[in-house]
């Protein structure tokens, strides 16, 4: 399976394409990092993150594309630009009807490097040999989009198979109740029907 | 001039359409909520947003989008919804080539009732009024919607001049300088020149 990660920004976006191999095993593809100006409007800004990522997507034709959850951040105006920058990327991959998965920060720290608590430098060195890079990914958005990556194809599966078992436990516990509603009736027609041929139990 | 005023939301996203007539007239053209379903993914959810303002954007053809800027709320989740909702509405319009101008919510308030802090039932109070409609838009964000829309029209005429007033002041200084600068630059040159030729002042 080949993912798209995007950690994304206005100011620097992270972007990388991960090909998930057998097992836990993992290859960039490419990753970069997408700029736009300072002083341009907002709208301009959010459609040059959207022209690199419609440009990626057909580039590299990703079969999913995990984005990074935002959560508040020091800056409110910023946490809003990461925000909508994040919403854009995700429409542009819903128009090409591909699966979007959001993760947040501690999920990607945790998957790649075991800690959800892990600094830049950590992450980065993770990935820089999970993914045998001869080069440190940088700047660390560059590094963290690739982490994006690497943990929706390690945790995908995990999350589709707890779907499927939650999915198969509610259908048991469905069948289970109806199995129940059904002898409670069949109880009160026995006991109705003893009751009119006047058998006492 | 005809604005699209949008109050981004995904379980509710106001949409309004008005038009700026002489002095400080203003019609509706068109009011409405656009919902979207909330057990459906986010990416679906955003691409419903974007959906519906394209259908806007080219069924009236407005001349400018006018969106509420989102500050931090209460639930941060619901905030970064809404600012990833407010992102794909400015993408839509940016790649039509439309102006899109943020609006906080207090500046719309202020310029539809007066004061930044005014409550919901008196901004539709006012929203109803001003557009001279035979009953108040529902829910809030539809009036909201339609709040946004009157604020942009009369309150971008006002920020063109500034920003014109403003361009022409740093025009003068650079000028001026620029003066200062050629100024002492002969002031030197005619002080080498007289030391060349021996007079003394």
């Amino acid at each position: 399976m080949r993912v798209l990660g995007v950690d994304p920004g206005l100011t620097r976006c992270g972007i990388g394409v991960v090909d998930g191999g057998t097992g836990r095993s993992v290859s960039c593809v490419a990753v970069d990092v997408v700029r736009t100006p300072v002083d341009a409007t907002l709208a301009n800004r959010l459609m040059a993150v959207a022209d690199a990522v419609e440009d990626w997507l057909d580039r590299y034709r990703p079969e999913a594309v995990a984005i990074e959850r935002v959560f508040s951040q020091h800056n409110v105006r910023t946490a809003m630009g990461t925000a909508q920058a994040g919403g854009v990327v995700a429409l542009a991959a819903a128009r090409r009807g591909l699966p979007v998965a959001f993760h947040t920060p501690s999920e990607m720290k945790a998957a790649v490097t075991g800690s959800g608590r892990a600094d830049k430098a950590q992450v980065t060195a993770m990935v820089t040999r999970l993914l045998k890079l001869e080069n440190a990914p940088k700047p660390a958005d560059a590094a963290d989009a690739l982490g994006l990556a690497i943990c929706h194809l390690w945790r995908e599966p995990m999350r589709l198979r707890l779907a499927e078992a939650e999915a198969r436990a509610k259908e048991l516990a469905t069948a289970h109740k109806a199995r129940l509603a059904k002898a409670a009736k069949a109880a009160k027609a026995a006991k109705s029907a003893d009751r009119n041929t006047g058998v006492r139990r």
